[in-house]
């Protein structure tokens, strides 16, 4: 089921190789560390630096309330500059109260000290457990090795992408090669906005010399809206997760604003079917689909209600073409619908017409890995895809030990 | 963890033998057979009537938009009066488009012919599998055989909770014994008008003398709104979920007011508690318990939201005292709180004191079969509680091979 990071290839782009991650754009430098805060003694600890000429950024969140220290202090340096990112897994630095944030704060101010630039242009990321505090000293004489090993190289960037991972199986790392100019990528965890087991973690880099700043978040806001935000493994929201976009300009090269943002939204496309691809303990790939509905928001509410549904979730990973599921999951949906008139396919075919089960559809075939599930309310015109992810043994399996 | 059907016993009140059920209440008789629509050959018809002299009921259904058609027709003949119900188990005549309103209303006509009652007088009930059409041969025949055998007898109302069951183990039958008079229950299923698995029903009697009819309607959805309103195992609601309560009058003896309220509140409670026991692959009983809520109403809200996290529910069943899952939950509920200022204690030991955790939180012994949650916003008096379940293997095995 799991896949190892791909490389975007646009149409009517050559791409040279397969050379994907942070450090393809011009620009972007990188460095992995084993700091010893996983317990595994695995990398834990990268850092991604913009070396400019320009250093627009664009962040975005977790909606979530209650939000871990690095996000809080990510969240005040957000001004539409950054010049770095430093990134520890195994600790969400979450729930640590005023500790959190002056570790959070040490954290930036360390970075900012050996790379000579302002802490407020330092964004700090955790990912881990909750309620653990950090370790500072390993973290900081983490930050004292990761700097001199900061490097241009694509391997750079690559090592930086294994370092953030928690529960991954495998990394994530994405690419779009424009004439002269690229948008590289790494994340890890699972969803964003609505969903997330682990935290989701999210970094873009571009070495397009973007003139207009504002760009850079509608880009990412516009991309998000219809690709993170749709991934949905379980309606759970992490309290620490970003997604952040850095452009260093570095290329020269001034790409048209709808081909960056075409571009950001496939690059953010593409590293969302990776994070659902390794989502914990996923044995099928299910995208929902509601069509006929008032509004497109009005879809992917009614579609996220379906992606949530444990019933629905158990049907599929066992193959269970019961139809029944989604009409009664969907009926929750606080969206207009017409209850006699919701027609759902699977994989294309027809399983219920008008509300009423079509011939054949308890023998339609599941048991391949990817599910597509299409539901039409029958209203109107609005539509919308959200991912999610089967509720398997190993789900419960991975979520009953994690912190003990 | 499951038990059996436990009778109430009020305070100050003489519980005079374990006897329980709907018959328990006089002027109810009630009748069981096996007419062959679970494949497994176990009992699946069950009528209910009440014999007067007075024939008040209420009721309450499903809040999905997606509703079956016993549901349709049982809400239209719901106009303050029912003389008898009949229910069915193995298959839930929802999303049967005509043909399922059709065989609704041939049930009802058919148990109306034989009691010679009007058919709007008559409550169907089905619970089972979505999307099927009923086996109308068996059912009409399986009436004919249910009236003759209709009994007064306390065994002939255990009867019927027997063969109303679907994926439950135990049946499920409660009791109130007032000063000569009584109230009788029995239910089914999972969870009412957030949750269930499979379709929840549950049957009231009582043969209290009730002046004002609408007390009925105003105790039984009083008493819904804190039991199984706040019985959450999966966020999941059925197409098919309905309460009914029938009072007789045959004891002669008017209830004080309250005390009936409270009554109803007692046997609603007691079979939500049941219910929560043998839900679907349950390992634990989780009560989840926020006060410092803005209002009533969020404290309920906010406690449903952490009931139906996955994460913690995994953490649950692993008696994995990740407090951290609490405060990722609870951040995302649409509710008035203080992020920094929020209390967890599980069993009692506090775990996280103003949103950051207490000494010894990580080694709370969880490893009992109830788990008390209880959660405080920092900011109000409102306060409710909400029972779940964990989620655990067994839970997703059920519901993985449910239809095929």
């Amino acid at each position: 089921m799991n896949t190892h990071g791909s490389a975007t290839q646009p149409d009517g782009h050559a791409v040279g190789e397969r050379a994907t991650g942070i450090t393809v754009p011009q620009g972007f430098s990188a460095a992995a560390t084993t700091a010893g805060i996983k317990p595994s003694g695995k990398p834990d600890m990268s850092l991604l630096v913009n070396n400019g000429p320009t250093f627009h950024a664009a962040a975005m969140f977790t909606r979530n309330r209650v939000v871990a220290s690095p996000v809080k202090l990510t969240r005040k340096h957000n001004d539409g500059t950054f010049k770095a990112a430093v990134i520890n897994a195994g600790n969400a630095n979450a729930c640590n109260g005023v500790q959190g944030d002056t570790d959070a704060q040490a954290t930036a101010d360390k970075v900012a000290e050996m790379l000579e630039i302002n802490s407020t242009d330092v964004a700090v990321c955790s990912t881990g457990l909750i309620g653990d505090v950090l370790p500072m000293e390993k973290l900081l004489s983490g930050i004292e090795t990761l700097v001199p090993q900061l490097s241009e190289e694509i391997t750079a960037g690559n090592a930086a992408a294994n370092a953030i991972m928690t529960t991954d199986i495998v990394q994530k790392e994405a690419v779009y090669r424009g004439q002269g100019w690229s948008i590289g990528a790494m994340g890890k965890g699972v969803g964003m906005m609505s969903p997330s087991l682990a935290t989701m973690l999210v970094f873009l880099t571009t070495d397009a010399l973007i003139e207009n700043p504002a760009q850079l978040h509608d880009s990412l806001s516009a991309a998000t809206a219809t690709t993170f935000d749709c991934l949905d493994v379980d309606g759970s929201t992490s309290t620490n997760d970003t997604v952040l976009l850095m452009a260093s300009g570095a290329s020269g090269v001034t790409p048209d604003e709808q081909e960056f943002t075409d571009a950001i939204h496939q690059v953010c496309l593409d590293l969302a079917m990776q994070l659902q691809a390794d989502a914990e303990g996923v044995t099928k790939r299910v995208s929902i689909t509601v069509t006929g509905a008032a509004t497109d928001a009005e879809a992917k509410d009614a579609a996220r209600v379906v992606g949530r549904d444990n019933l629905f979730k158990c049907a599929m990973f066992g193959s269970d073409p019961n139809w029944g599921r989604v009409l009664a999951a969907v009926g929750m949906a606080p969206v207009d619908m017409d209850p006699e008139k919701i027609n759902v396919s699977f994989n294309g075919k027809p399983v219920c017409v008008n509300s009423t089960g079509a011939p054949g559809a308890r023998n339609v075939d599941l048991s391949g890995a990817d599910i597509a599930v299409e539901i039409n309310l029958g209203v109107g015109d609005g539509r919308a895809t959200v991912w999610t992810t089967d509720l398997s043994y190993s789900y419960v399996e991975i979520n009953s030990e994690y912190s003990t």
